[in-house]
């Protein structure tokens, strides 16, 4: 016969921590919590498996349940002394529901269930509090008419309202315990008038009817819902939990409080919390009255007057410090406990992981290892990679003033203040000036660089995660908020509008990139301090992680950047960044609209010198290191100049008018550029533009080498979709190389391999790996190709779609396994397959994006590249999955 | 031992049909038609393992061939009663290579090998023709110096200028006898001073070189290069065919001819050709004399005054006769046969499947049914589908004169002329005034609908295969040609441009979308006869093929011409093209730009009435077939207005200013629109479209239904990338369908399924078939997503790309089977195991694509749905992929 009713209580318990299936999470906490001798309040859980039979057997119980109850009831009233439904001393209990996973849409709580016309009164008797006793049965009977018993709370709050009125009262704190009571006659009232009977009175009969208000509410329409949407299967059910009531505001001797075993602020040893003498916990929180400290070092640390729980409650102090020894060596963990006093007697809630800021968080782990605590492959389990990214930025300082005018996606972390501007010449202009400034624009494009460079931060009204903007101010480690779609840009009148507040040109606006906040006016900034914890845990995760970890860079900046952060290499260099500069553009300009190939080689010829300089200082600083460049990927257009005078200036180099370029420029124009004459095709189409910038690389790599550095160049062909396409075009790579190295006699080892970022080259990377030597999934090309979603395009609907619970997660920020995450797989297989030692990495924005981190580890790839700001989250992610466990700081 | 050397002649061969690997494809035929006793010139066939063995070990020869090869050569000797070298009576070859795949690039043929100093004069002698026997010498020295000897064949051509120049001459015709041995001296110089050594005089030297030659072509570059991009592999080899000279040209007891075994224009079963007396093949074709007519019927009813073969050559025309018989009973098809008559012996070259029109090729496949020759199947394997869909349209007179202004991809088949307007309200301006026009635009979109309706034809600068233009044109059987590269459109000066010619507004142009030419003025188009064959045979085709045939069809007049042409239902119906009648497009933009629920609603309440009646009418007319209606797609820009009037119309409607709404319009402008807010995303964000929609159809099904019809409705969901986006929109649909059910008291059997038209549908099919009845696979968008290629956009590097060998066929025409065909094939296969019964059709321009077709049939799909004027090709298509043989006419 299958057990029904697991008790615990008084040091023991029935249950533990692994019978999270059978009595779901906060049962099987509790049973823990006993089973360590804390004094938890007693009680019992009823299985999952008992809500299981009451779905499947027309809402009745298992046999033998009545029995066990009735027994776990009995073994609580023995270890409280006082007895359910006992008119002098009631016990009274809270029954709550706790599944396996925590599930929105299902019944709660009721509290205080035991009450009744008689135990009121005994209540009232025993805390000596007649209003506390008449407040509490009347919320009692709110909350039970409405969720057992299906009446309205509306209409109970209209009956209170009522007497409000009657009396003239504004608060509820006006009421006294007359008024309470009469308010709990009315409320009976609506009861027999809405059922036709009174408000059970018998104790037993309240329980049984929210143990089936529990059970019940697991097949409501939300709860299905929701669990369709999360794939929570039906049958895991709920359980439900009875628990004795314990009271921290029976009297002087009784308190309430929170606790941490270490600061979480600063992570040092220490207790640290706050607790208030004859109260609930919700006056805690309610910040009517001012919490006092719970240890003496914090009444001094803080400077209050107020007396410390160490000095007026030292028994139950000593046994809450000893309660916290044995949390910590249990849980080996940092923990966050709720506590009650009922005169004098020590009572814990609850415990649970503590929140603590990332400094804190660092030296705690640290700290425990050097306690023989945690081992540190643990301590580098325990760090949160996305929390450790704050560290490396300026934060909003929490104290200051927030006026925000409007929300959007948190693109890039750190905070920043400046005046705003609406173009990236004026963001230019204004820095010469000396000023600091935000950029604000509709969205960015390649054209725009320059000014993201000096600003202080960007906010778009358009865009995704993975916009232009986003990706570009995360390679910049700038703060960034994208599709701030509450928000007006008119960059024609110079102005940013959120409902009738207009910000012009010059006003100081604050952005928050972490949070996706715009605000009026200058926020005070803070920038965390990094400690030597984190080097000492980085070493850690260095010798952990078998993953590679690569910076995307192009600038010699963001080179010496990734190597300061730890990349071992650079993964992705995008050389059209390279084209934006003044004296470069025109150049290019010409190169595009040149008609005949004559044409376009002259204005190679001139950029040649360029990209050489910008490849030599790469391979300069990356020293050992592989480089891997990408050839041009974004469609032509993207270069074209838009102004009178820029046209002006590329028509005189061509030795055409400006209308000729004008028209030329149109011709370029496509309907979706990101399917566009882009990538490999370019190289297809103008082989020139592919040769030159093969000369250069490996005309600079000669350069470099003959200084007797070691250069490592990794030549890269993108959005290769046909096998041919890469073959022609490594065959001229191939050419060049052979070529310059006979020129200049030094022999360069290098490999020449593709982006695999289209479906169509997963399903084929057998093929094409017959020819290329490296693969780097383009994992922001592929999520936009395999879902036919863009990812500049996307911010209009995908609120709807994080709000419908249809993308748990952004696919641009964290991977999706399942589609795109196939195709990786597949294309890794038939990579391998045919070529085994083919290297393979990873250059889209999921490369600094923990969970993605841990599916590249799982798929087999030999690396990740990201902006060099996020190499050490890479380095930390890579290192846990390493471990092979999820990240799991917090229930 | 290998047998290297396979002889045939005088009605007997070593190899045989069968043997293509080894013989390649002309060694092989020539053999079969020795064994069928046709008169064949004998010769013999070195085999392809011989080239793979030459390939292997330094150009060297196996042990054995040498010997084999003499034996060869003497029995031809003995057949012919000449001898190779013989002064007198000299034995002439021709030397060809011959692989089992056709093959640019390889050398193709050396004639009149066994010519020498000695052997010319015999030659002049034998033929009478002192002339002729020079001039066959220096056009063999010429020959087989370029490509056995390796000396440039511009230095001959310099030769003979030079010669030409001293005696004053202009044309070839102009040199005699001696003035061709002069030629002949002075070319035996060129290779003296080239090679240092006398043009090789011995026979077998010389046939020696040549074989090498054939063989050293096989690893040239250029062959190699072809080899990669069609993956022959480099094992086949190519086999080298040797075979005695005859010639027509030797006196009047010789002649040369083209004969076809019947009527290749009109397919009656009657000899058809033409011949020239004392002539060669090439004299035939240079057409400088008239042939004159093989049969004495042609040559009645020609009308000419030369005699025919018959007539004059009345044992050679029985003999010729004789061979047609023994040809059609063993090929059992009609052949085009090359012959030489050479001293009143009959010569057979060659010999084919003929080319026929389309016409014809029905009567001949019905006649030999009728004749016993073949039966059904072969005859429906026979019609190839891409030339039926001529028969369907109007084509251009062949005998008209053209003035071709430019090239573009043939979108849409069927000629026709009109004046040129350069918008969509020009058109029907010009046609409600009674003109013809031809739509000229840039490209086309949706609110271009009316001007294409109205339009004889379109043109378009942009675009590929599947863009806007060429879709809509297909779907209305209207001739099409996009992508028109070479010319220029401007919309506002109302010009097209080629070159240095301007096409005005008013100008006739004439387009031929099977040719994919625009020409200068009106040319005649005659409409091609269907005859009674072919309802005869599609029949035969609906018998024999198990894939079923839909149409795409919004219209009851494409509906009507869907049943027409045989469809079993409805495959696809866009809601969307319904919008765009004047009175509705500005409800649907009223809808479009409206900021809340309650004002979209309102909007929509308006086009419900007109989106019932568009489905009445489609179910009313489909009565007992499927009609799949697919949910709104595009992205809601597409129906936004453009002039200032439009704006002030809808501006009005909303109560806004006509500013607003031109601020509101640029909000919903996207970067990728394909990639955009469209499809499903619609449905989630504004789910009060999709139960507008859905509650259209169902009370149109109940209205139809009422009237005794039989409705068979399936709701499609279009761009379902996520499980969920499904399964809320389903529900949805099924919510609104039990509603309009309950309310009618009527019960509509009906399906609700998805478009599987992203690869990320494709790979999580098994998760989305567990709600989806049924799957219809979008392969346009398919293609799309998978290549990253918009069709949009792909004009301007698709020529380079087909030029280069990248794409051997349009992906947007034939199916690419290995990546997008892979995810169909994965879709099939993952939704199936689910639902094993799951309905599963194409609904993509593939849908009528002969090679598509058969790719759906074997991936095991229920149906194929295309543009009604497609529908015939389909089906014939379909019963070709049932009999699953390819469709070879002609080899």
């Amino acid at each position: 016969m299958s057990k029904w009713v697991y008790a615990f209580g008084n040091g023991a318990a029935d249950g533990g921590a692994e019978m999270r299936a059978l009595l779901g999470g906060k049962g099987a906490n509790l049973a823990e919590m006993c089973k360590l001798g804390l004094p938890v309040p007693p009680g019992f859980t009823v299985t999952t498996e008992v809500c299981t039979h009451f779905a499947n057997h027309g809402q009745g119980y298992p046999d033998g349940l009545e029995a066990e109850l009735a027994q776990a009831l009995g073994q609580i009233e023995e270890i409280m002394g006082t007895r359910f439904g006992d008119p002098e001393r009631p016990l009274l209990v809270s029954v709550r529901s706790g599944g396996r996973a925590s599930m929105p849409g299902m019944m709660d709580t009721v509290l205080n269930l035991g009450l009744n016309d008689e135990t009121v009164e005994g209540l009232a008797r025993a805390s000596g509090d007649a209003r506390f006793a008449a407040d509490s049965y009347r919320r009692f009977i709110q909350m039970y008419a409405d969720v057992v018993l299906g009446v309205d709370y509306g209409h109970f709050e209209d009956r209170l309202q009522w007497h409000k009125e009657d009396k003239g009262y504004a608060l509820d704190t006006e009421l006294d315990a007359d008024d309470w009571r009469s308010v709990v006659a009315a409320y009976e009232g609506v009861v027999r008038e809405h059922l036709g009977h009174d408000f059970p009175q018998d104790p037993v009969e309240q329980l049984w009817g929210a143990i089936g208000a529990v059970f019940g509410s697991w097949m409501n329409p939300r709860a299905i819902t929701y669990r369709k949407l999360h794939g929570i299967p039906e049958d895991w059910g709920t359980a439900v939990n009875i628990q004795v009531m314990v009271f921290g505001n029976m009297d002087d001797t009784s308190a309430t409080g929170v606790c941490f075993t270490r600061n979480p602020a600063t992570g040092e040893n220490q207790m640290y919390g706050e607790f208030l003498v004859n109260a609930q916990g919700e006056d805690v929180v309610a910040g009517i009255r001012t919490p006092q400290p719970l240890t003496r070092a914090e009444r001094e640390a803080s400077g209050t007057k107020l007396p410390s729980m160490e000095d007026v409650m030292p028994n139950a102090f000593a046994e809450l410090a000893d309660v916290h020894v044995t949390l910590e060596n249990h849980y080996r963990d940092m923990q966050d406990v709720e506590f009650t006093v009922e005169r004098s007697r020590l009572w814990v809630l609850q415990t649970r992981g503590g929140k603590r800021t990332t400094n804190a968080a660092l030296k705690i782990a640290v700290d425990m290892v050097a306690e023989g605590l945690i081992d540190e492959r643990e301590a580098v389990r325990r760090i949160d990679p996305a929390q450790l990214d704050q560290l490396l930025h300026p934060m909003l300082d929490p104290e200051a003033e927030r006026d925000v005018l409007g929300h959007g996606l948190p693109a890039s972390p750190g905070a920043a203040s400046g005046s705003a501007v609406f173009s990236a010449e004026d963001a230019e202009a204004c820095v010469a000036r000396g000023e600091r400034v935000i950029l604000v624009r509709a969205e960015t494009s390649p054209e725009d660089i320059g000014g993201m460079h000096v600003a202080e931060g960007i906010v778009t009204v358009r865009g995704g995660m993975t916009s232009h903007a986003a990706v570009v101010a995360r390679g910049m480690g700038k703060p960034c908020v994208v599709g701030a779609g509450e928000l007006d840009v008119d960059s024609s009148s110079k102005t940013l509008t959120a409902g009738d507040r207009v910000v012009r040109e010059g006003d100081r606006i604050t952005i928050d990139g972490a949070a996706g906040e715009v605000m009026l006016g200058a926020v005070r900034t803070i920038r965390p301090e990094v400690t030597g914890d984190f080097e000492k845990l980085m070493g850690w995760v260095d010798d952990i992680r078998t993953l590679g970890v690569r910076a995307n860079a192009e600038t010699p900046e963001d080179a010496l950047t990734a190597l300061e952060f730890g990349a071992e290499g650079i993964g992705l260099s995008r050389t059209e960044h390279m084209f934006f500069e003044p004296e470069r553009i025109v150049h290019m300009r010409e190169m595009i609209l040149a008609d005949t190939e004559v044409e376009r080689r002259g204005a190679l010829d001139k950029l040649l010198p360029y990209q050489r300089q910008d490849f030599a200082a790469l391979f300069e600083i990356m020293d050992g290191l592989p480089v891997t460049i990408r050839l041009l990927d974004p469609p032509l257009h993207e270069f074209l100049p838009h102004t009178a005078e820029e046209m002006a200036e590329v028509a005189a180099a061509l030795g055409i008018t400006a209308d000729q370029v004008r028209l030329r420029a149109l011709r370029l124009r496509e309907t979706n550029p990101m399917l566009g004459h882009r990538g490999c095709r370019l190289g297809i189409t103008y082989p020139e533009i592919y040769e030159i910038q093969a000369r250069a690389i490996f005309e600079a790599a000669a350069e470099v080498a003959a200084k007797g550095k070691n250069v490592v160049p990794e030549v890269m062909i993108p959005l290769v979709s046909v096998t041919s396409e890469y073959a022609i075009l490594a065959r001229l790579v191939d050419t060049v190389a052979a070529e310059v190295m006979k020129k200049s006699a030094t022999e360069i080892p290098y490999l020449v391999g593709t982006m695999i970022e289209l479906p169509r080259a997963c399903l084929l990377a057998g093929e094409i790996a017959k020819s290329a030597q490296f693969f780097s999934f383009g994992t922001n090309d592929l999520t936009q190709t395999a879902f036919g979603l863009s990812r500049d395009d996307s911010g209009s609907f995908l609120a709807s779609y994080h709000e419908k619970g249809i993308f748990p997660n952004d696919p641009f920020v964290s991977i999706d396994t399942e589609g795109v995450g196939e195709l990786v797989r597949v294309g890794v297989e038939r990579g391998r397959a045919v070529r085994p030692d083919l290297k393979i990495g990873i250059c889209g924005e999921h490369g600094g994006d923990p969970a993605s981190v841990r599916f590249f580890q799982d798929a087999g790839l030999d690396y990740v590249s990201c902006s060099p700001f996020r190499v050490p989250i890479a380095r930390i992610a890579a290192a846990q999955a390493a471990l092979g466990e999820a990240v799991e700081i917090d229930a």
